[in-house]
């Protein structure tokens, strides 16, 4: 892929902004505000630091306010929420799809949720309950309550007469319709490129797809995700445990979802969320990333109890202090290869219990052919470095120790994590440094003090 | 996000194809193979060990082969490929998608390559040439050469009849028509949800869409997939540097890069490809580790080189050796914190040198309030053990420094990366370890032979 750096359009307009809020010229970055899309200018306000950000903020119009909302990250969107009126927050509302608005007022504090809610005519109030009656994280709170149906036993010509009637209530990103029977159950789909392609005296019956399985509303958002991409889907019906149609999902959720999933796996190895904020408040950062430090340094406090139980080897052979980081290290690097791996198959809903022996073996395999590679390179260096055949000796065999631990630790830590039910991409890459680090000190050491004293 | 590992559906498919070869039972494996989608193929290979794996592909039918490769992620492929005999492969390439085979035909050694080239009419010929003609990662490598065309002066009603001439030639996954004039020249869209909604006396010059930006030839991919993910597109053309239509990017291309682009910094970050095959060759595998792991070394045997110039202090005070690692690997953990943020930053296009100053200064605050916090901690806990108030303070002292240096580095670095042209999600975890790791030992060792000795 080529570097991102090169966003040239982005960068500009974000540029051009931030040199407006850096002259102090509001009206200027007010008037380019009004020409960017709310997509655009979430990535902007994403991009500034908080106070600019909130002067560019009061700047937006409100009736731009809402759409810009849904854009924005969790953080950023209740950042800029917690500093709103309850008024201005109703209002921003007013503009907004029922669909959009689901998946944002969970985040209001009570007293303005109901306001919104009030504010809302009985059909819309209804289709929001209807999408808030389910999981955040499954279809049914991924879905869109507006979907066009039509009957089977219709004619392709009675349809498109039906949408000319329909006009603008047809959302400008259909690409199929669907076919349900008078109780609402669903049937199967008619692609708008069948809808034109076919002669329209043919009945919906005759032309309509049976391909598209639907989803259950109680769908894991993951799975969904991963067959929209499997099946290079655009659209995809919803339908309850009767068989129901209640709603679709539109490929531009999934790809969310799906940028989410690869953020989470990334950010989680460095104890951050994927929501992070770059440039949220100073004491807000602080107190999550305390957390994060905290928990690591007490797996540091255990390397080092490990290492205390060795004072009296260390004092009589300093070189021993000298090369014990290095064992330590490459378990970890080693290591955390491995535990990458397992944790993308996990994600990938490719590695389970009945392949992970596989798995283990081939990691095994590969660890002794490094360990045997490394162990020998790292012996000769330290050997030569302090002119002794025991040290080499005492580092190769832990580094072969370590790197085996590690492609074990790597490649069956994250399912059992997993099986308990804790984020492998989170807890996975701490566990791992920690048996690392304790096995590698504990071995060079401990096989120092055996052999070498 | 709902923990992925209940995947049941796909977990139990592959589970049952799994079971199916651990019994030697290739007809029953067979025959389940008949029913699933290419996609799904490719999902059950590359959860498989690499002799069930070959088992697999040669049980599945000519016909499969060619989607099922398409659908396989690159190093998984290119394994197959290297077992195939010629005319198998020119033979799966025979029901492959112009635009699919585009993808693939470069992996392919130069005799096959002719072979297939042969084998292909004139116009697949040339429009295999024209998408080959741009790089890769860009959204002329990207694009599908199968768009549909209509004139602005035509009505509704003519492009209906030309549709439905056209047929089966339109492709499924339509959401929109392309408009050109006489010369190819690209002047908008027409959505097929506006083509069925308005009336069919209109011309397609009243009703069509300007707003869709078209994509030049040679915009780099990653800003095809961040236009797709704002805008919410489904599809967008694709324009030569004259203006004239080349070709369309649909959005299942974009779900694919996302999921890449997300792979490859969780990937990266620890020295693997997002193409990472799970259970590649043993001895290839190695290979791609060891360099990885002797570039580690390298910067572990630097850390060592540091402790190494304070030999005579870790002889005369043992509770040094037992104390340094902790002060190096919050470095670590803390830096790692603030690269993976500018990472990400960068990736998003939000990042650039007009704001890391912000990005720096923020980093800088919450590595000065975390730093306070944690040397307090550290500080009394050492000075506890090892009944010293010197090493105590020496600890804390060192720490601060070290949690500081990590926010400058892991703020600045991959911007230094990136304009180096260096991929800063696969150096940037290296570098900034080395320096956390040399700081950390400096400052504490340096520190306690200033002070202590």
């Amino acid at each position: 892929m080529t570097t991102p750096a090169s966003t040239e359009g982005e960068i500009s307009r974000l540029e051009q902004i931030q040199e407006y809020l850096d002259q102090d010229s509001w009206r200027e970055a007010a008037a380019l505000l009004r020409k960017l899309q709310p997509a655009e200018i979430a990535h902007v306000l994403e991009a500034l630091p908080l106070n600019q950000r909130q002067i560019l903020w009061d700047l937006l119009e409100t009736d731009q306010d809402g759409e810009t909302l849904m854009e924005l990250t969790e953080n950023v969107r209740n950042e800029l929420l917690q500093n709103m009126h309850q008024d201005d927050i109703v209002a921003a509302t007013e503009h907004m799809d029922v669909d959009d608005l689901a998946d944002f007022i969970q985040e209001l504090p009570s007293n303005v949720t109901e306001e919104v809610m009030r504010s809302l005519d009985e059909q819309d109030r209804r289709r929001l309950e209807t999408v808030l009656s389910y999981p955040e994280d499954t279809a049914g709170g991924l879905m869109n309550t507006d979907t066009v149906t039509v009957r089977p036993e219709v004619t392709l010509d009675v349809v498109l007469r039906y949408l000319r009637q329909l006009g603008e209530r047809v959302p400008r990103d259909t690409d199929q319709l669907f076919v349900t029977n008078r109780d609402d159950k669903y049937l199967g789909t008619l692609r708008l490129a069948d809808l034109v392609t076919n002669d329209p005296n043919e009945t919906v019956a005759e032309v309509m797809s049976l391909g598209v399985q639907p989803f259950n509303v109680f769908t894991p958002d993951s799975d969904v995700a991963r067959r929209f991409e499997q099946y290079d889907l655009l659209s995809a019906p919803v339908v309850d445990e009767q068989g129901h149609l209640v709603g679709r999902i539109t490929v531009d959720d999934v790809v969310d979802l799906i940028r989410e999933e690869g953020e989470h796996q990334f950010m989680g190895s460095a104890g951050l969320s994927e929501d992070e904020d770059m440039f949220a408040p100073v004491l807000e950062s602080s107190k999550r990333r305390a957390v994060w430090l905290g928990i690591n340094l007490l797996t540091a406090f255990l390397a080092s109890w490990v290492i205390g139980h060795f004072e009296d080897t260390l004092e009589r052979i300093v070189a021993l202090a000298v090369l014990m980081p290095i064992v330590a290290s490459m378990g970890g690097v080693g290591g955390t290869q491995t535990l990458t791996l397992a944790i993308r198959g996990i994600a990938l809903g490719q590695l389970s219990s009945k392949n992970a022996g596989y798995l283990l073996a081939k990691e095994l395999a590969v660890a002794l052919v490094n360990g045997l590679l490394w162990a020998v390179v790292v012996g000769i260096i330290a050997g030569i470095w302090f002119h002794s055949t025991d040290i080499a000796l005492v580092i190769a065999a832990a580094m072969i120790i370590n790197l085996i631990a590690a492609a074990i630790v790597g490649a069956l830590l994250p399912l059992a994590l997993d099986k308990l039910g804790i984020d492998p991409a989170l807890a996975g890459g701490v566990l791992l440094t920690t048996v690392t680090d304790v096995v590698g000190f504990l071995s060079f050491l401990g096989l120092a003090t055996l052999f070498l004293l």
